[in-house]
């Protein structure tokens, strides 16, 4: 992981064989980034994607092995017990082109990632919520 | 809806059975939001797309009434006739992890949607345009 | 290619038979442009796509000639040997609502594209790598 600091933005090239979101989320424990939005674009070569069950609260996956370009990646920073939290999907397109997307689990870079991560001041804490099962946002009720 | 303002950002969390565009369209309304644009993912239950027909002048939809990972979801706000505008596409895995999108004309969430929306202290006008049918942000002439 | 420009982000509205890349491109030309990232969506008659081959050191490439939505669009821009550099990645769904992505190598406007803009007042320098083939950022090791 590279990375270069421009005030509250962080431009990171990630390279071949690093994990995408463990290397983001060192990187928000180094700096103690409770707070953020990033999106990157690149190419993994492995990948496993989680497709949210309602009914059995929980995630199908589906692991990939091969190599994708990486279509979209988005995702948030919050905190989770005192510890960065990510929350991000994924779209990834393979040889053929087509694109299978979903949350993202972890992937691992094989050509090159670029992410740009903008942190906030701040915490955004995240619950684990009964009903459905995840972590939410633990926000206010309409910004009261 | 709940949300967080920091500074000009919104941090918004929807809930199960909340629409997107109508959450986001009445917190533009409330807060007099003219000028914007954001990003969120999340999980929806019923979305309905559009494929925009240039013969027809109109869009083709379709309806989803599965569940489905928001893979991506970027929009801006504008505004037309005084009122918020919101413009925005997606991209939405099921549970085989294909993904389908277009033009999002609703959703209605399904586990949690979060979105992150920016505001700008400003306003970006939108107009009918007669040769495509469409309402175009109505900017200038390269800048000027 | 029309725009309006709030501090340091651009708004732009690309029209029909606009080139998306070119359009950009000329853009960060003209106001020294070294530094950002970008979002869009709208839509394109034809578009050029590369998966990049790992092995063959190159992109294979498919080429759109069909109307798309404009799914997702995000890149950042950066600067090699004097010039912009854009590196964008872009998902596209054609009238089935199917959606097809990869590395963008150029598109053009069908109906409209809304692209958003922010640069940063800095460059960002990219350089050939040799054992990827790729043009890497050029970032040093872990923000010294």
């Amino acid at each position: 992981m590279k990375y270069f600091v421009l005030g509250a933005t962080y431009i990171i090239r990630l390279d071949a064989g690093e994990k995408v979101l463990e290397s983001l989320r060192s990187l928000c424990e180094q700096d103690e980034i409770g707070a953020g939005v990033f999106h990157g674009l690149g190419a993994v070569g492995e990948a496993e994607l989680g497709w949210f069950d309602a009914g059995a609260k929980d995630y199908q996956t589906l692991r990939i092995e091969e190599p994708c370009e990486i279509v979209s990646l988005h995702g948030n920073v919050s905190r989770l017990d005192g510890k960065p939290f990510l929350h991000c999907h994924v779209a990834l397109a393979d040889r053929t082109f087509g694109v299978r997307g979903g949350h993202l689990r972890e992937a691992v870079v094989s050509a090159t990632c670029e992410v740009v991560l903008t942190r906030y001041f701040e915490e955004f804490p995240r619950r684990k919520d009964g009903p459905t099962g995840l972590y939410l946002l633990d926000l206010k009720q309409d910004g009261d």
